[in-house]
């Protein structure tokens, strides 16, 4: 973010998810906790936080999932308090800071967000979190009880999703996946061929001597091969359109958002099906012995399968084929109820943007 | 066994594999020791077992891996000593009785098979299996230090593999396994069907209000049903033309045997491949919700990728295709193998007999 | 029909397939347009008409095609005139005898079935069947100008649909398309072994000397030789059910109705998706010099596809979704119509009953 | 060629393939025989027949199929003849010059290459191409009776595959089929699209009234344009590798064209497949009245299917597999043959030359 360019932020999620995909998902939503703050709040907010964030080594986590609307806003003047429950707050246990929402009924369900200390009192941090997968997140819930907020630390000016660019929050949540997804395929890849290497015998029927030349191995490998270059450069070039788009600004078009927006779902679509494909099927090529539990090959599956569903393919592939036939951009979603809400002065942020 | 027909012991393995595959897999394969005795020992022999097998209700358990030689034979004359390690004891832990096995190198390296209690002096079952999968199977180690074996405890005449009708023992354990592979598909579909229906709500985009109707959600659906009423019927041929080859005894030619090895092995991989997608895919249809560590829906697919992994599909295909092109039954493998060997008084199971 | 079972009339379509899809596609016809008139119309219509078609040889042809409503009655009082157009009249070329439609505007839009002479004065059959596929199917159109069909050639008692029972029509097509698509698999799968056997070389770099040991081969066939064989047992499951249904006549149950109609949709997607499959995948076992013209390989797949467009796989799955979550059945569709329409005195035959 | 880069003229060949992939098989060939001058042949051979050819608008047809050895060299000191025949001689009917090979067998079998005009006395071009896919290309067999070829006419130095270099034309031929198959693919796309959009009907049971919003159509449109997105930039990518290898000219290192190749050969695995995939199942998005033969819908399928059996996919997959899991380059195979007969004075052109 300071200066650094999405694509490299992005490379490094990647990197981290070849080991460790809960690492690169909460470094991956500290870096979008921060565009949050740079896209929905003005300079003179964002900017000392930025600062602190550098200076104090700042961790920020997420409480902002605008589907629980269970935490309530109560406005004092001058000041708000948040009460209520939020679930799935990645990263939010070891965080110093924290992005949080709450509903305000008074103003017709308004959404409000807000960037505070996780010690603030009131806070209190679940470590209920326990899935198949992405287990070290912590996605747990939290509970707030009377948690008083600032005018000054709520995310108002222009706020989300207000203008093309405030949109490109839920694409960065989106590419931040699909990042994680390309990197768990990978590191998958890397353990497999390592232990076809130095562990895997061929099969008592094979026409070779070594695993390394059996047929069917390669033809796996040659498989995977392909799926990941596809992959690779379909998210590669969806990170390079985001870092355009970035250096736009707010001067970031309708349909340059659109086109990015495309781009990121093709990556995502490609990079969940074929990394829960590899991360399956990787055992047929390491054979019986690689289930023992210690080499925990089952992760990766576990991991991608686990984060692969908040946003459903099928649903993905809907846009896309809107696009492909009906030349239709996805951008209405998300735009469009910003567009139309905020006439009314209410607005929401919709699942998709978690 | 005692009179029912192995249709009937499998569809209890598949009953138990909806619910515990790793009870599946320990109850199919205490009928599989008894089968191993039945087919490798004389009369005298295998009847008083199995009648204290009725009468005490005995449990079987596993301790013949052949490709595990670190079980050495020493010959005293009259009676034998057994002594080493050996791995993938299914059932052992729970078992009052073992089939074990042992490498005789003074008759070059002979496999000699012995039935003998699991509480006998010099016997240690190590609880050490842990695996991905299949977890409450127990397919740890064991340690024979001077064990005792008595001559009429060995199962020599026929002995392995001797015969077209001793050549059922790898059939019947490929088609427990098969069965269990459905059961495991059939118990996921449940499952799933069954968090659908009460659990997961219709994604916001969709044009449907209940989940139920989500044109996407009954095309998955739709795919699992064909999917599994392919294998279902595969996996039932196969099983009734084992009770016919079973019902021939002694008289099952080496064609039957070849017919049959074809059908099992054409389910196999059809339940092999079928239940790995469709205990993947299955999240896409009970949403992000549903990896909650508590409803162990992964499981499904732990258990079928641990079991699907010791005969590897792409050399059933291989074999299908010779079959399919060539018109070349599989049964050369073991049977020949045993041919070649009676000769010399030497004999080996080979690994897809485990 | 006459006294054959519907498996064995079905059993000829198949084998039909194998070679001429064209020609099964007729035969096929044939015998549905015999049923249609066994199960539409009163024993004193269809008893004489059978008994002349076997002693004369007739052959029937099809200009039933309910979605295509140009064809108009004009009631006489007595008798009626059919005027206009009708297409896809597959098998009406070679014919003596047509079923034919066309819509009663003065009763509604009821749509009224007859069984005329293909010769009969007005009728005019246009060699206008141009496709990619089905090529000898001759499903070209035709013309009724002022054509006189009589009281007693109209199928009004029990009339379409009006039973579970009468409600078979659309069943036995569909099963009479899925023995066709199996059978032009099964074809397609011949004459390609055949071609790899005496024709194909191995690739350069096969470890293999003959293609039919060629690892890669194998594996192909291994993969068709699963697939056919589920095929095979869906398809013969849904035809001995037919069986079933047709000998309860009159007594058959709305459920068992659903009950078959779900085993038919089942094979039918089956054999669609791995027929097509099939068909396009065999030429990486035969080679490029197989993509001679002379040999026309390529029919199989264009066959397949033209047919397999008229009731969309995508459809079925949704409805076969439907019963494996919702265990609703099927039938409502046609049947329901049915019910509705009869209350009114008018009814329609659905698309999916061509 | 003429200072033009390959990227470019491969992008043409894709833009014809869209339309028509005879024409950009044969523009593509045309290039290739070009290619083929330019690598194997002396600066004072190339230049004047590169210049010609621009000034006179030559087309320059294939003769070289050095796997059909049926055409001999005899030598007469000075010049040679070529006698035989040849077959697979793409784009030879109405070319002005013709690269042509021959088997010079008292040279140990060397196969010598020319540069001839198409109508030199002797020659004679067959019209007898008949095959289910690209018709146009006019692919037939030529005979060559006692056709008289001068020394200056042979292409003997650097001659081919001497160097990595020279080793780009088998490299250059696959990325040419590699950019057809990507231009049907997304020719069929277009086609497809249009057809829907203007002529498709919703199903009946559809919940869209306008089959542009049926959710399963745009489901295959989505996966379509998925499968297009990744082959585009993997294609994409190889080209612009291509042109920084020819770039090289003689400095181009083994490995670097070895990763060219990995990249080449990336791409045409999924140029092949995914083409395939879309070719046969854009008639689900079309819908039964568009196997029509007048549109000629199945023409993409023929065509792809046709040219996509060269070179086996299976086998591309295999030296795919050895790069990902042996970090092993493909090179070897062509350059290898090279390196070793270069030695012994005699070299040949492999199969994946053609």
């Amino acid at each position: 973010m300071g200066g650094a360019r999405w694509s490299d932020t992005l490379a490094i999620v990647r990197e981290f998810a070849k080991v460790d995909s809960s690492i690169a998902h909460v470094f991956g939503f500290h870096h979008l906790m921060l565009a949050t703050m740079r896209l929905f709040s003005r300079p003179d907010q964002w900017q000392p936080w930025f600062e602190q964030t550098a200076r104090k080594n700042w961790f920020w986590g997420n409480a902002l999932n605008p589907l629980d609307t269970r935490t309530q806003v109560k406005d004092f003047g001058g000041w708000r308090e948040f009460s209520g429950k939020k679930s799935f707050c990645s990263g939010a246990s070891d965080s110093e800071m924290l992005i949080a929402s709450a509903v305000d009924e008074s103003a017709g369900g308004k959404l409000l967000i807000a960037a505070i200390p996780s010690g603030r009192s009131g806070i209190t941090l679940h470590n209920d979190w326990n899935n198949i997968g992405q287990r070290q997140t912590d996605s747990g819930s939290a509970s707030f009880e009377r948690v008083r907020v600032e005018e000054s630390e709520l995310l108002l000016d222009p706020g989300p999703l207000s203008t093309p660019f405030a949109c490109l929050r839920p694409l960065i949540a989106q590419l931040t996946f699909t990042h994680m997804f390309l990197g768990i395929a990978e590191g998958a890849f890397d353990e497999a061929r390592n232990y076809t290497l130095t562990e895997t015998r061929a099969w008592h029927k094979s026409t070779a001597e070594h695993v390394r030349q059996d047929p069917y191995v390669l033809h796996h490998y040659g498989e995977f091969w392909v799926a990941l270059q596809g992959v690779r450069l379909l998210v590669e070039r969806a990170a390079a359109l985001l870092d355009q788009a970035w250096a736009q600004g707010p001067n970031l078009s309708e349909n340059e958002r659109g086109q990015l927006a495309i781009a990121i779902a093709t990556a995502k679509v490609a990079a969940s099906r074929q990394g829960l494909e590899l991360c399956s099927r990787l055992f047929e090529v390491t054979g019986a012995r690689s289930t023992h539990a210690s080499l925990r090959l089952d992760r990766h599956w576990r991991n991608l399968r686990t984060q692969s569903l908040h946003d459903p393919v099928d649903y993905k592939l809907h846009e896309l084929g809107d696009w492909a036939l009906n030349q239709s951009l996805p951008t209405p979603y998300l735009f469009a109820i910003c567009q139309i809400r905020c006439r009314e002065s209410t607005w929401t942020i919709a699942r998709s943007s978690i």
